[in-house]
């Protein structure tokens, strides 16, 4: 498998498994679909393929997102943050991103939260 | 500090750090501000306070953003995802959330990258 270009992989800043998160957002809504891990092969085939593709650390192998659901990622845009251990990579979802079934892997709800506001600002 | 609610504890999976992964949303525009961490302390101040905080790697204590900086984060919901490993924590960002000074820390421009498309779909 051919390598990162070098000047983006000098940007990477890997934990001790080699990972960068990736977070992933449906690109035109904005909703945030899920997180996940990327080790430089995986970014390299997100990159190259149009098909977002993960590191799985339950199973140890590189997981192109939908091979086996049809559940597809198609790339659309992919940023590095301000110090290169996270990637946000927009997608357009096919069906469900969980592998629950739901949309997104925050479906859930939300958890009882007191809700802050900026001085000077009202509810919204 | 008192404890983190224990059904939601119970949910939490922690990495060997005792973190779990924040992603940090602007609540009305939906824009991705930056990737954080929290331990329970954090999770707990964020709910209970109404200002996201987290965990510093680096610094090894807890980070009530926008302390210092004034670049505050008011909190507006808080989603687990569905293997408890990642929050998705919707704020509004008062100033610039990146410690670069940019809005988002995803600010740098994309990286090039193949766009795929789902079949069936056309260009937008």
């Amino acid at each position: 498998m051919p390598d990162l270009e070098p000047t983006l992989a000098a940007r990477l800043r890997r934990n001790d498994d080699g990972l960068i998160a990736a977070v992933v957002q449906q690109h035109d809504t904005g909703q945030v679909l899920m997180m996940a891990w990327m080790n430089d092969a995986a970014l390299h085939e997100t990159l190259t393929t149009g098909r977002a593709t993960y590191w799985s650390r339950s199973r140890q192998e590189l997981w192109v997102k939908g091979e086996t659901s049809g559940h597809r990622q198609w790339v659309r845009e992919v940023r590095l943050d301000c110090d290169g251990d996270t990637v946000l990579v927009k997608v357009e979802q096919e069906g469900p991103a969980c592998h629950t079934g739901s949309h997104t892997c925050f479906d859930d709800g939300p958890i009882e939260a007191v809700v802050g506001r900026a001085p000077g600002t009202t509810a919204r």
